[in-house]
C-alpha cells in the first residue's frame, strides 16, 4: 500500500460504534487508534479487543494521533453538546439526522472547525445522507417533476416503545412499511400528493402478559393517537420464543423515487429515477456510510478544506479508497 | 433571480441535441445562446425557434459569449475530434460512452483544458454517469459484497440494425430486457456470478416484407451469432401500423444493485442498495443529465478549478440552482 493509513477513532460505542469498528475492519486504508467512552473504559465491551478504550475526557490528549473522529452518539443531547467541542480537535464525521435542526447545527460546527484548520462532516447516514443525495440528483436533473420518500420495512423505536407501554404487552416491536399500492401510484408516474401516513402502514408483533386478552391490547394499539390511529395497523400476536429468534435486529430501509418530464409540450417522456435500500442492520449501514465518509473527509481536510460540510458537498470519488485513474478505468 | 444566468450552448443536434434544448427550457438559471451544426445552419429544424443556428466552424467566435458548452456529438467518431479542441476554448460537457477509451479520451481533453483554464467534464449521462456513481457508492460503503449492474428494459440501436438486415424483415426493434430471476437471485443476497447473457433476454419486434416467412425469420433472428445465438430471444411479428404507435421511441433504464454483508463473523448481517431508471426516452434524460452538470462545470470553474473532471469529481450540490443553505434546509 502506497498511500498512507488514514488513523481513525471513534467517540460513543452503542449499536452504531460497534458498528463502525467492524466497518473500518473492512478497510485495509484505516487503522483504528481507539474507542472514546464517557462510561468507564474498563467496562466497556468491543467486538473484539484489538484496540483499547479511553475516557472521553481525555480525548485532547490523542489530538495529533487521530487523523478523523467518528461521532457515534444520539442526535438529542450527544452531538449538540460534543460536536462543536470535538471539531474544534479533529476532523469530525457523524450522523445528526434531527432534520429540522440540521441548519443550526450546521453554524454550531462550522467556525470551531473554520478556526482549527479541520473539517466537520455532519449529518452522514441514509436519511440525511444517501436519501439526500438521491434527492438532490432527482430534482436537479428532472427539474419538473416530484420527489418521494417512503421508509421501511423498517423498526421504529420510538413505535416500539408505544407499544411497549400497552397494559399487557410482555414484549413488542413495530415495523413501518410503505405501502405497496402508494408506490406503484408514483411509479406509473401519475404524481399523486401523499401525505406520509397515506404512503405508510404500521405493523406490530406483541407477546402478551399472561392473562392479557388479544383483542383488548389490538385496540388499545390500532386506536393510540398520534401513534396509530391514522394509520392502517396490524397487530401479531406470537410467543416470547418466536419473539427473540424473529424479531431481535434493526432492519430498515425505504425508497427514494422522482417521477419527471423531459421533452417539450408536443413529445413528452415520463423518466423515474427510484433509490432504495434494504438493510438488516440501520445502526450497522449508517455506520459503514460513516467510515466511508470519514475517508473522504480525511481527504478533503488534506486538499486544504475546513468548515462544516454536508454529503452534498462531497464529491463521490472521495469515498473510494481507489485513484481518480482507477475509478475511472474500473467504475466509470 | 440574484445568481447570473448560466450561458450554454449546444454543439451537435440530433436527439441528445434536441433534448439538450429541452432541457434547458426547463432551467430558469440558464439561457441557451445557440445550436452550432456541422450541416447547414439553415437546413436545421429546432423543437423551437427560440434560439440561432450558427456553423460550427465558426464557434471560436463566441468563445466570449457562452459559460458552457454541451457537446452532442456522437462518442465514436465526434467526440473524439472535437473534445479537445473545443476544451482549448470553452467549459465542455459531453456524453462520452465507450467505456474502455475513457481513460484516453481523459487524458485528451485534461491538457488542452488545463491550457485554457477550463473545465472538460466528460462521459456524464446514466451509465457512465448515474450507474457509475451508484457502483462507486455501493463499493465504498460496503466493501465486503458484490455489484451487478443490468441494462433495460431498453431499445438497444445495435441489435435493432443486426434485425433489420435479416432478409424478409420490412421494420425491426430489439429491445435488452433484463432477467427477473437473476434480480431475484442478487435482491437475495446471495450473490451469484453472473455474466451479462445471463443477466438479459432480448425481445424482438418485427414487421414482415410482404411474402415473408414468420418461422424463417424467426429461425434467422434467434441463431444469429454474436448478437442473439447466446441468448434467450423472443420475437413478435406485428403489423406496420402497431410498430408505428408502439416501437417509435428510445426508452431505455436499468438496475445497479449492491448486495453487501457488514457486521462481525457472528453477526453479520446483509446490505442491499438498489438504484434504478425507467425512461421513456432515453436521449432526453442524458441530455437532462447533461445540463444538470453543466451548471456543475460553470460553478467548479468559476471556483477556479481546471483539467478534465468525471461525474466522480463533482459534489451532488453542484448539479443544484440551489443555495447550499437552502439544500441543507430543504433536501438533507
Amino acid at each position: 500500500m502506497t498511500q498512507p493509513i488514514i488513523r481513525v477513532a471513534i467517540a460513543g460505542y452503542g449499536n452504531l460504534g460497534s458498528g463502525a469498528q467492524a466497518a473500518i475492519n473492512q478497510n485495509p486504508d484505516m487503522t483504528l487508534v481507539g474507542i472514546f467512552s464517557r462510561r468507564d473504559p474498563a467496562s466497556v465491551t468491543l467486538i473484539d479487543n484489538s484496540v483499547p478504550v479511553y475516557a472521553m475526557d481525555d480525548i485532547a490528549q490523542y489530538k495529533d494521533e487521530i487523523d478523523v473522529l467518528i461521532l457515534c452518539g444520539g442526535s438529542k443531547s450527544d452531538l449538540p453538546e460534543q460536536g462543536p467541542k470535538l471539531a474544534a480537535l479533529f476532523n469530525i464525521v457523524d450522523s445528526f439526522d434531527t432534520h429540522a435542526k440540521i441548519p443550526e447545527y450546521f453554524e454550531s460546527l462550522d467556525a470551531p472547525a473554520k478556526q482549527a484548520g479541520k473539517i466537520a462532516l455532519l449529518s452522514v447516514g441514509w436519511d440525511p445522507g444517501l436519501f439526500s443525495i438521491n434527492r438532490l440528483y432527482g430534482e436537479a436533473i428532472l427539474p419538473v417533476g416530484e420527489t418521494y420518500t417512503f421508509w421501511g420495512k423498517g423498526l421504529s423505536q420510538g413505535h416500539s416503545d408505544a407499544v411497549r407501554r400497552v397494559v399487557g404487552v410482555k414484549s413488542g416491536v413495530q415495523y413501518t412499511l410503505p405501502l405497496e399500492s402508494a408506490m406503484a401510484k408514483v411509479r406509473s408516474g401519475e404524481r399523486p400528493i401523499l401525505s406520509t401516513r397515506e404512503k405508510h402502514t404500521r405493523e406490530c408483533y406483541v407477546v402478551l402478559e399472561a392473562g392479557a386478552d388479544e383483542d383488548t391490547v389490538r385496540t388499545a394499539i390500532v386506536n393510540m393517537p398520534d401513534y396509530f390511529a391514522d394509520y392502517d395497523t396490524t397487530v401479531h400476536f406470537i410467543d416470547q420464543q418466536t419473539f427473540e429468534r424473529d424479531h431481535s435486529k434493526m432492519p430498515h430501509g425505504g425508497f427514494v423515487m422522482r417521477s419527471g418530464s423531459s421533452g417539450t409540450q408536443t413529445d413528452t417522456n415520463h423518466q423515474a429515477l427510484e433509490f432504495s435500500l434494504k438493510l438488516e442492520s440501520n445502526p450497522q449501514f449508517t455506520a459503514s456510510v460513516l467510515v466511508a465518509y470519514a475517508r473522504a473527509a480525511y481527504k478533503m481536510n488534506k486538499a486544504g478544506e475546513t468548515g462544516a460540510k454536508t454529503v452534498f458537498d462531497v464529491a463521490p470519488g472521495l469515498l473510494s479508497p481507489k485513484t481518480p485513474a482507477q475509478l475511472r478505468k474500473e467504475l466509470l
